[in-house]
């Protein structure tokens, strides 16, 4: 591997036994895809089966003697540069990880998830939570199992977090939202009390064609510049993206024939996500840089957030789309782009976090990282969710779902075993706080961008320059200071929304 | 692993090995399912990477000092039973193959078919032999190199043959060839001097909706009892069956929204492929007898090859989904049963192997044998490919295609490094003619069961506990003594064919 950003020896020895990882990795990524996305129903327990056994080898491999000398060879190796660090940043915590999780631990949580992804799915369709409950029951004993197997110096829940943004602890999430808490109630009370609050839109009745609704979705892409070459659309029961490799990304969004902004924005959000690992550094390809288990979620979170709310809910985005929009329904002609504004800027509080405006968002994340820090705390049991969820939900939004299906069922995480994922949902929207205000900064008025003719494009090489292309090489925190010369702090993005919703309400 | 088929110890230590082979092969299978499928473009370089580095990992797993001490100690074993013997058939030939091939020569294959595969389908849309050319040349290359590593008695191309059907020889082959040349030549001047015979059916120029004609293919499986649950139908270039568990099988066709015929058996005959490997005793999943190394080709065509002309090709067959095919053009309603059965079986020389009718099919493989034997032997040389081609089909069939694209470029299999495969096509054809005989024998008149409501059912069972349940535990040659107490001979389907057709014309 001839490559100009990595000069040491060690390093390239390193990385050429990465290349096996990679692959098995790379294979591990389409298997995952393919289980959300077009698998045969039955195939599920064998590809549990298969998951289980390559994370064993992964495993195995990784922790072959010549290759954990050789990193911890390179640690002490002087002059490393940053990608250098990076890969052994990256690699030294899933060493770590590796050496204190055993196999069949590692081949259980496999097995385990693989099958409760389905029935969480069939669980969902079917509104029966007691069918997901013994999985689920599972997946938090093996996630409190996992926390001590990999030891945590506060909090159990703080060795989950970590697994998701690099160093983050409990306390420090506490921090955030308490320091987010009262502005965001101050902003939502400000837009209950505006003559202009309603908790309805008509546009959100409008029904659609799917076909139609694919094909807003593909101009969306076009629109927001993807290469059809390296991406494609398909559909399943809750939207992800995969980065397959830096040439092959897929992304997913759902289509439920009325209220057209839940598929729209799904689309745009997954590929806010595809976007990142598409821009990396093409010389990283191949290393623990474009790794998913080395890239911050935060950052991961605040593309996908940046593109969905600063970019898609835009009145110059809706300008562009308007044409292809009108398009899902004859209806929809009477509805001009400030019409259309508002039906996608609607604050209320509502049960699905993934349909939540940019206001009430927050609140559904904080639910689920007190739920999280309970079940972790063992003082929430499994059983009782759907009680403590409806009764959150009342306290922080004043609302409760009338079904398991728009409640506690409502996001596929937990039953992928993602337990400790969702605050960084919450991190990662408010550093796209931050980017619009430095991008703003740099090249001008975010819509006045996407107005322009290459304005989409001048987006993208910014953000390519100051984020993408690093892949891995920072943290979130490193990354911050590096690119914008400052620390991350949520009042930007405060600050965004104040304004924003100001002019709406 | 407690399974009641492998009680040896030492056997139960191998699978137990095994199942990470297995992992890796699933992932595989998928890998390359997805290539020809979803895909994006662009993937196509990172994917023959990963293929690469996993075929690598694979023989290095393989030829693990105590893996293979494991298989050297087995065969010594007394009181193995069948499946047992199967298993270490099995692994003996994928360890002397691994043993014989350096991890860079499969490396190199893998990347260099990869890529041929993407390149291929690229000139056979641009009908431009050029471009796929200098592929050809390398695959070629490498599979003369490949000859030589693994050895032969006879002739280089003995070995290649062997990949696809254990012993199977060159000169085998010849004979086999020899002995159905004048036969069948017999029955094309039979059909010629006939006054039915013609060359065109006014069916072949019906256009069809790709919509409805994919709605005919659904409605066909149906007909043929598939479970969508493990089987599924897609669209590539050009179809094939990948299995990817005993519980997911991946199918696809093709459409060209004219000649519907193509689109039709072309599902039929991957289904027949994917029925095979749907019916293993489900105690084999995850052993080397569910492995497609492990298999007969030859048996494997029986199938598919069984399915396309004995079923699809009936009047029962046609009867039951006339409803159906009626409705892919309006059009249709003026053929009846008995015109869509001629047009099912028009014999006449064609450019397509895969659309041929039963009788000229086999002229298209000898073809095919002669051009890959004059490769290996260096006797034909790629560059002259076309020309040789369009000279052979002149003399064996009388016509000569007018573009590469349905000459030399209309197959996958040279762009996948499948050379030596073809001759299982005429061989696996020739076997599901005894396969009949002996159904009809057991349980009756194939026709008169695809009639009967649980006849397809019957003939399914009847597949299955003859040669389906057994997966690889028995050579081609050995299953058919074991299940028909005969040894295979290709007057089966002589007289199949002779029946068959002195009815139609």
């Amino acid at each position: 591997m001839e490559n100009a950003l990595f000069k040491n020896p060690i390093i390239k020895q390193i990385l050429d036994y990465y290349a096996t990882l990679w692959a098995l990795d790379h294979l591990n990524s389409l298997a995952g895809w393919d289980l959300r996305t077009y698998m045969p129903k039955e195939g599920v327990v064998d590809r549990g089966e298969a998951f289980a056994k390559i994370s064993t080898l992964s495993q195995k491999i990784f922790l072959d003697n010549k290759f954990v000398s050789l990193i911890k060879k390179a640690e002490n190796e002087p002059d490393l540069n940053s990608y250098e660090k990076g890969i052994i940043r990256i690699l030294k915590r899933s060493l770590e990880k590796y050496e204190k999780l055993p196999p069949e631990f590692l081949e259980e949580f496999d097995k385990v998830t693989t099958e409760a992804n389905n029935v969480w799915e069939k669980a969902k369709i079917e509104n029966n939570f007691s069918l997901f409950e013994p999985y689920l029951e599972k997946i938090v004993n093996l996630c409190i199992k996992k926390a001590e197997y990999l030891g945590y110096k506060g909090h159990p829940y703080d060795a989950l977090l970590d697994e998701y943004e690099e160093g983050l602890t409990t306390k420090e999430v506490e921090e955030f939202f308490s320091s987010i808490k009262e502005p965001l109630k101050k902003i939502l009370s400000y837009i209950k009390n505006s003559s202009r609050y309603k908790t309805e839109h008509p546009l959100s009745l409008e029904k659609y064609d799917k076909k139609e609704m694919e094909n807003v979705n593909l101009k969306t892409l076009e629109f927001l510049n993807y290469d059809p070459k390296k991406l494609r659309l398909d559909v399943s029961a809750h939207p992800f993206t995969t980065n397959i490799s830096l040439n092959d990304h897929r992304i997913t969004t759902w289509y439920r024939e009325n209220d057209f902004a839940r598929s729209l924005f799904a689309t745009i959000h997954e590929y806010g996500h595809a976007l990142y690992e598409s821009q990396f550094d093409s010389k990283i390809n191949y290393t623990p840089l474009c790794n998913f288990s080395g890239l911050s979620l935060s950052i991961h979170e605040s593309q996908s957030r940046f593109w969905e709310n600063m970019i898609g809910r835009t009145k110059q985005f809706i300008h562009g789309m308007h044409k292809s929009i009108l398009g899902i329904n004859p209806n929809l002609v009477k509805y001009n782009v400030e019409e259309i504004y508002n039906y996608f800027n609607l604050v209320k509080p509502s049960l699905i976090r993934v349909e939540a405006d940019e206001v009430s968002y927050h609140f559904h994340v904080m639910i689920r990282f007190e739920i999280e820090k309970g079940l972790m705390e063992g003082k929430i049991k499994v059983k009782d969710l759907p009680k403590i969820w409806n009764e959150k939900y009342k306290e922080y939004l004043g609302i409760e779902p009338k079904t398991d299906r728009e409640g506690v069922l409502q996001d596929v995480h937990w039953s992928s075993g993602s337990i400790g994922y969702f605050p960084t949902y919450s991190i990662g929207t408010f550093l796209s706080g931050l980017i619009k205000y430095e991008i703003e900064k740099d090249i001008g008025d975010l819509g006045n961008l996407i107005k322009s003719e290459d304005g989409i494009k001048k987006i993208q090489d910014w953000l390519k320059e100051k984020i993408h292309q690093y892949g891995g090489t920072y943290t979130m925190k490193e990354l911050v200071k590096k690119s914008f010369g400052k620390d991350f702090s949520p009042s930007y993005f405060l600050s965004y929304l104040e304004k924003k919703y100001k002019e709406v309400y």
